[in-house]
């Protein structure tokens, strides 16, 4: 074997290997993701590498300092860690939250920096240049230090990975910034290769404070520092004892010391002086259990292995996941913002459980262990939308954890969640979603968990009076059908409600109680009770039943408040009764002024693309034969206009992949029209052909395809299932996933 | 065996064991201790339990709240967590300071009380009565709960028992409120029987703050709680977002969480629920390494033994160790100062060791182990005069561990400590005493622990003058014989220095180093050119040679600052030569003007009793042949003026047990005249019969007894050591230890 001078086997192997699984690589699906889409226009990702579903991500924080406004922190409300078109970098965060509308985590900031040590972020802080955004990686040359940064992580682990210039060199681990709205920490250096602490997160949305919990970390560095220390800016004392303070309110620095410091204001720095340019690795374990737990995360799950190692592992892992979905005959850029969404549904829920199994149970009364996974971070309201029947397709068994990971919030709780995020119930935005999620997850044959018990809980929500943290207003809904304008959104929230009392009336006949079937189903359809006719809208009534006056069915768009609605106006929630469209078509006087309606909404641009109770809307032509083609034109239209590969494609915040969601679904052709209800109705694929892994044991085929004419733009003219005519623009989930091919013939 | 109807065997042996125990102990030592004595008059001392020089011990806090104003913590410089005139109590801190002249420490405060739980101190706090103080045993009725509070404490180990009313009772640990300055605390509850955590305190004398430092504790309940919970009050956030946080700067209650919390403001409770009264014994480990090891410290210390069993064994250890002096023919008073200073002198020096032989660093770089006691809290500016030399005398394996533990400390730091508290040095007040206490042990035959390190030491201290963290201006001191007015209390700081260098001469002497001991020996008399002949006084000079103007050698009394002097006046430090009484005679013009300039002192009211300069200034005349009588009515009069069985029955601040020793020796007839040289001077005793133990290997006789003649009022007429005429007023350490009766023969 011929080998240049110099170059050992080893090395050529490796750049061998290098080369060969970059060649294979570039035309694998996680080759196609742009972690850069929806880190603008408030889509609220972010750039840096997770794992699927991982509890730690590494997220540039540039979201701090006058340098960043307006778009900076502490100016405005702000739930993301970076903004791509922002400039000046403070850290970067250990673990973060993904497409959420508040602000939270975003801590445990690392920062490499040169020369003397400066822990002001305001000070320390730099411009930076040559992002790099992947898969599994994220990395950028911070123009202040010379220094390149380099980021991977594993579910638990972040991964950093500094090349320092020759000189004195620093890496900062900030415990003070951060994206939360709380504060404390506690930190200490245990070695000079290594540093514990936690960090106090919460008050999501900023509600319940109470809540607020600790995340724990552990840092183990490749090099041993040559000094360390800890720093801390405690508050100004103002009392008389002021006199005698000399260093009141001044940072104070403490070197070389191995004791614990707690404070808002605290961080911990490991100085080098480099002979020459060298990398120092950092591996940041994290645990929502103890610091104990995160050291053993961060052994078992990364211990030795190389930056690279822990890269191609993440890698690949995404790459297994996202090849559930293949796609052909699409763009690149389509393929990225399909590859890119379907990237961002498998963010959130996210694992909760450390590597041995535990974590906190609801309200951090206890610690519970599992031996499957627990998930976290539900935010229901967006995501039993679209993104739930999307893991049951494609992820069955992921849901399925889901599912118990409800379940077990149940138990631990009492109540069904809501908005879980980390084990605290934030009661973020209003209705009762999980039922819909789990009745949905039944019907669709995902049957794997306790659904007496899940039964049990939605009957729970849906009836008990008193004391109710789930239902607010849940009497007047009982009595008069609606909520009135003495509670919040009372419009939306019946309509929430209504929603999930279909689907709880759904699995309540799957399992044979016809009574609680029909009762509920009966509450289902109270929205109509707040059907104007004149109107052709829902409009709040006040407690006494009277019309709500003055009433203007456009106030409310744009995330404004208004009595009714909740982030919506009447004509954005007007037909969100996805479980009886066909009852609202009659109230609204049939299909024609259903459909002249509907068209409405987008004509005097009501339509909001941004927030979800619409956006099954362009899909409710569907339900208008003859129409169908409005749908295929609209879904098509919207794609284009708002979801597209650059930091500003996402029409707004990903809402924890729901956005999403949305459209890895319409980009395949289908779409889950009504949450509950085990079916989809159909539109034109954005691809050729598109091969949906079914899993075992959830699904007897080993794939469903879904394919279109090649170079067809025309309508739908036909639908085939395995070669036969499929007479419908709905198909049910059993006919889907028991079929080999959906064929969409367009003309 | 006739027993009472309805009582046991076993019942009954305890009474009687009670009862013969108490009847055996009214006689004992530790009987006569009133804890109370110093608790008034910046005495400083705190009434609760405390082991012989142990590390925890609980104080009953009552200086904070505005009914106890003047003496409250925040109004003023308060150094004590109890005052006993205060009357309104807000918890009992688990460790504390005794006689020290900054505040720190006095943190970890639990506090019973009853009904719904509030805690906002100022709010909770209440009034007290029936207060009962001994050896080992605090105990109060707290008027607003009606529950009645009992504490005792072996070395690291506090022990509290509450018995409570019928109905809702909680137990707060609140880790906000401490005499401290600094602030920060961690909890997090184990179980419904464990809480564990840390409190930050430091910065002791406004000084190094970055030396903060933590406590780590764990608290055990001897019954479970019916709920627990943890508060947390944060600072109010004042930015953009202030708007939507409703909770903004409110306490926040977080029920049944095992969560940690970190802040500055945070506490835990324990919540009761009783059917009829109850006691709860809550023990809480300290730790100044971890909180394994105080959990440790816990177990292996307390386990599982009674409040009562505790109580008594710290009773016994103190019994024996205050058995160490037996006095005989004293008034119950004079039994009760006398044992009481004792008490006050066997405090700090504490231990700062866990029970598994860890403890901190200087510095906190490193956690050490010891297998001997590594002792913590030197005040030495204070102790080097009297206190470690009643150590060597009647605890020498003490003082050698005390020895050690500041070799230990040089071995961390790179110097011997200065006033060291808990591993940090504070560089409180001026000097280099380690040198003189180290020197005064070793002389006094007390070897056993690596002397040329110590000499090494000491010399560093002495000679290098760049970066001399002990020695400020140094350099003019070598090269001018004194500091000038550009440094701070420069004629205070020569003499304290000379006598250092003294001591170190005396050191080199016994090892040999003829050289050195002449070179320091000479340093040693440099004080000479401060003394202005006309004044018959030390004066500053300033840095060009000439004396400092205006002069006035009244200022700087009653702590005022002053030019020249460091905590006194001219007056005060004008004969704090201890090591060349006779070279200042001289310079004075000998005996007679030097007697007559010593006299004036106390003429004049300059002498300040509350002070350590001028404290060896009623025994000077005893270097006048004749005038020795002086010295006996002197000292007798102050005893009798300054020292009472009474809260304010000290001068002022025990100043770690300094004032203590001198009491305790004043009493004995002897005091050591010259810190560093192996000799005490004669007065009368006041007591019969002293009894001193001297243990073996340091002593060779068993005991040492001073006697006086009953009945006699007298000056003294004759000393006999051993029925031999012993005509001096001064003997050596050897000839005293080596004799077996010291008689004072009266007029």
């Amino acid at each position: 074997m011929v080998l240049y001078k110099g170059i050992t086997l080893q090395t050529a192997c490796f750049f061998y290997m290098l080369f060969f699984s970059t060649a294979i690589l570039a035309q694998q699906p996680a080759d196609f993701v742009n972690p850069f889409i929806g880190t603008s226009n408030f889509g609220a990702t972010f750039p840096g590498p997770i794992a699927p579903r991982g509890m730690a991500s590494i997220s540039p924080f540039n979201v701090s300092g006058s340098q960043n406004r307006p778009l900076e922190k502490d100016s405005q409300w702000l739930s993301n860690p970076y903004v791509n078109e922002n400039k000046f970098l403070t850290g970067f965060s250990q673990v973060n939250l993904s497409g959420v509308g508040c602000p939270d985590l975003g801590v445990i900031l690392v920062m490499p920096t040169t020369g003397i040590v400066e822990t002001n972020h305001l000070k320390y802080g730099s411009t930076y240049s040559n992002e790099v955004a992947k898969t599994a990686y994220y990395g950028l040359n911070i123009d202040k230090y010379n220094v390149k940064a380099e980021f991977t992580a594993s579910k638990r682990v972040g991964v950093s990975k500094f090349t320092f210039p020759k000189g004195q060199s620093n890496i900062l681990l900030n415990l003070g910034l951060g994206l939360t709205n709380e504060e404390g920490a506690m930190v200490r250096v245990v070695s000079s290769t290594e540093i514990e602490g936690m960090r106090s997160v919460g008050s999501f949305c900023y509600n319940s404070p109470e809540d607020a919990y600790p995340v724990y970390f552990v840092a183990k560095f490749s090099k041993p520092a040559d000094k360390f220390g800890v720093w801390k800016k405690p508050a100004k004392y103002k009392g008389v004892e002021a006199q005698w303070m000399g260093y009141n309110g001044k940072a104070r620095m403490m070197e070389n010391t191995i004791k614990t410091v707690v404070g808002d204001s605290i961080g911990s720095y490991f100085r080098y002086n480099f002979e020459k340019e060298e990398t120092v690795e950092v591996k940041i374990g994290i645990s929502y259990v103890s610091i104990e737990n995160a050291r053993e995360n961060l052994e078992k799950e990364v211990g030795t292995k190389s930056f690279d190692a822990v890269y191609k592992e993440t890698y690949n892992e995404w790459n297994e996941e996202l090849s559930k979905i293949l796609v052909e005959g699409g763009s690149k850029d389509e393929n990225t913002i399909f590859y890119t969404a379907l990237y961002h549904t498998l963010i959130h829920p996210n694992i909760l459980n450390d590597f041995n199994g535990e974590y906190p149970e609801i309200k951090r009364s206890k610690i519970g262990k599992t031996d499957d996974t627990r998930y976290t971070v539900f935010s229901l309201w967006d995501s039993y939308r679209n993104l739930h029947q999307l893991m049951s397709l494609v992820y069955p068994k992921q849901q399925s954890d889901m599912v118990k990971s409800m379940l077990e919030m149940y138990d631990e709780n009492g109540w069904l969640p809501k908005w879980e995020l980390n084990s605290t119930e934030t009661f973020t935005m209003v209705g009762d979603p999980a039922s819909i999620v789990i009745t949905d997850t039944y019907l669709k044959g995902i049957r794997d968990f306790d659904v007496q018990k899940a039964y049990t809980a939605m009957l729970k929500g849906a009836d008990q009076i008193e004391n109710n943290p789930l239902r607010q207003g849940l009497k007047d809904y009982i009595e008069k059908g609606y909520l009135t304008t003495n509670d919040r959104g009372p419009v939306s929230t019946t309509q929430e409600y209504n929603a999930s009392d279909y689907s709880i009336s759904l699995l309540a006949k799957a399992l044979g109680k016809t009574k609680d079937a029909n009762r509920l189903k009966k509450r289902s359809l109270s929205y109509k009770k707040l059907f104007d006719k004149n109107l052709k809208l829902l409009r709040p009534r006040t407690f006494d039943g009277k019309w709500y006056e003055p009433f203007d069915p456009v106030s409310g768009a744009n995330f404004q408040e208004n009595v009714g609605f909740i982030e919506g106006n009447a004509w954005q929630y007007a037909f969100m009764v996805p479980h009886d469209i066909k009852g609202l078509m009659k109230l609204m006087g049939g299909e024609k002024d259903f459909s002249n309606q509907l068209q409405k909404v987008f004509d005097s641009k009501q339509f909001d693309m941004a927030n979800e109770p619409d956006i099954a809307y362009p899909y409710l032509f569907n339900y208008i034969k003859g129409e169908e083609f409005k749908s295929q034109e609209m879904v098509k239209k919207l794609v284009k206009e708002y979801f597209q590969n650059k930091p500003k494609g996402l029409p707004g915040n990903d809402d924890t992949g729901t956005m999403s969601a949305w459209l890895v679904y319409s980009m395949m052709g289908i779409y889950p029209i009504a949450p509950g209800e085990p079916i989809y109705t159909i539109t034109t694929p954005m691809f050729d052909k598109i091969t949906i892994a079914l899993d075992a044991p959830y699904y007897k085929n080993k794939s469903i395809v879904i394919e279109r004419e090649k170079n067809k733009e025309g309508h739908i003219k036909a639908i085939q299932l395995d070669g036969k005519a499929h007479n419908s623009f709905f198909i049910s989930h059993d006919e889907f996933v028991n079929g080999t091919t959906l064929k969409i013939i367009q003309n």
